[in-house]
């Protein structure tokens, strides 16, 4: 498929280091950097210390096979896609630059995926995460958002967990487009159990992906290896709804080391969900968006979706002409004045002002009374 | 009471150009500020042009008396403060090089007041206001922040208009401290009428105060004048609630103007009424603020109110060791695992994690079961 350029040795020994270490192990990406794949899983089988990381992985060692994982991997519908390859979303070759958290970062060895969608169409992917205890709101903002931005053919990433996770999966979905989920787990497996078919429809037509091997289980560490990708993945970040400590924040804290933009959706301050997001926008860590037009404005190339200022509906004022406005600006809202008097006001003439009365009672705006003129109940302030 | 220091002249002078003009009218504010008040009166009385000032004057000309004016005012409970008294809250000054908007701004010639709370007192004033159309859940967060705002002794400032004002005012009385209400109307009048109940509470503690001359009628343009004083006597102003077109955000201007701080309540994005004040923090005029406390840190001198970092609830898993955390990232969440594939996946010895693994479970974090050790719902990720 997309094994053109990178030689097989190359590939075989990737396998074997995604399988010997811990997804986005900062000692094992990095020798890869230094060392390549290659050399790196030769001096591990010649017993190599190497920064304590034979220690780490002597155990797995002999029982390692790469050839047999692909063809096991093969069978499970997965393929291992890795630096070089045609499909390899190169935006993730940022994470070299990125440092670690929780001593987990740099590019991965490769990735495990399932599913038709081709890993290097991400090119304007935006990721839309949050937390799992979500609320309605949450809910309905996250799919909103994300069938928006799906159908601006961006795709949408995110980590297919509970709450807002699986809103902005549908979202996507109901905008007929396909979507990316990043798992903690072995892209074999279903974790949450519950999302079995959510993440049978989001193979179907999109990608599930993991950098954790085949069987892999989820821990907590490899949701925060995971994060980094969901992150490394995107233009962008889209957090809808996050409580203080919500590990939607982990993914906010890589896609800002990433230098890419960080977007958080507001909603009632009484709501504890959106706390971590009020924080972060306080702080100047996120920007506010309220809408998928507002996160497309931000990610997109300059110009390309520009949101239109909110405007409100027009109304019968903006249809005066300007000194009609001023005349009536010096109409009084409560008890009724004489034109003389509304002429003062206004620093205007008295026959001026006359005439414009007469157009503004046709409009609705003032009506005249036995005391004068005075505002309608549409024109009051 | 505060007579002292302003010449009897100034001050008649000062009521007669209040009576002439309208409030705000630069034209007005800029010649008092340029030629003083006593020289712009006597030039008005010999009939100058003066930019074409008397044209709009001279209807009234011959009809003011500031002598009887005061006597009027007096009965009516209302007291006129001007610049040079000791009851002038300078920082109304700064309006001198704020410009103008809707050609009115300026230094007002002078402020009517109703009530005994002294204008020179508003050294710690917030304004806090917003849509007359408020939600409920508006109105709430008004009501808390002016209560919080009014506890830590600062004033809140606002226009007694219906929806937040009303929700601002009445939380800084539920606070048990003294508000002030800026009217467009003249200080003798209630608008709008349903207030009088509120506006005769304001009056007996704090304070009603207008620029308008007593008896004037509420005017769409006086309400613009009168915005600019309450971001001037504030040290910062607060927007609840504020839609795409809101007069709330004509005050908001007003505060940019004077370079105080701007601060802005988000609300659900699917409300309108909180759509105005999105966007002013999308675009960055106004800082996200979602209680008092955030309002007091940025309105107060430095580190008197520093908001303390949110922080979640301590968990069981704060209460571990960090080798005890590292043990339980790598137990998996769903199948049980043994204690030498942790060890392998903490990267540990295999007796060290047998030891945190009996100590995780006494947590209550994991349990151990015919395949091995897992995370139980509590520490689930």
């Amino acid at each position: 498929m997309s094994a053109a350029v990178v030689p097989e040795a190359e590939r075989l020994a990737r396998v074997a280091l995604n399988r010997l270490g811990e997804p986005g192990e900062t000692k094992m990406t990095g020798l890869v950097a230094e060392l390549g794949p290659v050399r790196l899983y030769e001096l591990l089988r010649e017993e190599r210390d190497l920064e304590g990381l034979l220690t780490d992985v002597a155990a797995r060692l002999t029982a390692v096979d790469p050839v047999r994982e692909l063809e096991r991997a093969d069978r499970l519908g997965l393929r291992f896609v890795v630096p070089g390859d045609d499909e390899w979303p190169t935006q993730l070759d940022d994470l070299a630059g990125a440092g670690s958290l929780h001593e987990r970062g740099g590019v991965p060895v490769g990735l495990w995926v399932r599913g038709p969608f081709r890993l290097d169409a991400l090119v304007k992917a935006v990721a839309v995460v949050g937390s799992r205890a979500a609320t309605t709101y949450g809910d309905g903002i996250a799919s909103a958002i994300a069938a928006d931005v799906a159908r601006a053919e961006h795709t949408v990433v995110s980590g297919g967990a509970f709450g807002i996770d699986r809103a902005a999966h549908r979202g996507a979905v109901s905008a007929g487009a396909p979507t990316v989920a990043v798992l903690a787990c072995g892209a074999d497996r279903v974790y949450p159990s519950a999302h079995q078919a959510m993440f049978e429809h989001i193979a179907r037509d999109g990608a599930v992906v993991a950098e954790a091997a085949p069987g892999c289980a989820p821990h907590r560490i490899r949701f925060l290896a995971r994060n980094r990708l969901i992150a490394a993945l995107s233009r962008g970040t889209v957090v809808v709804e996050a409580a203080v400590r919500s590990g939607a924040l982990n993914t906010a804290n890589w896609t800002s080391r990433l230098n890419r933009p960080l977007m958080g959706v507001p909603g009632p301050v009484s709501s504890g969900a959106s706390a971590g997001v009020h924080e972060q926008i306080r702080v100047g860590a996120m920007s506010l968006v309220t809408s998928g037009a507002d996160v497309l404005e931000i990610v997109s190339g300059s110009g390309e979706h520009l949101v239109e200022p909110l405007r409100a509906e027009e109304t019968a004022r903006d249809r005066l002409t300007p000194r009609q406005r001023q005349v009536l600006d010096a109409v009084p809202a409560a008890s009724g004045a004489g034109s003389d008097s509304i002429a003062r006001t206004a620093g205007l003439g008295v026959r001026e002002v006359a005439g414009s009365l007469v157009a503004l009672e046709k409009t609705g705006l003032v009506e005249g009374g036995l005391d004068g003129w005075r505002l309608t109940a549409l024109a009051r302030p």
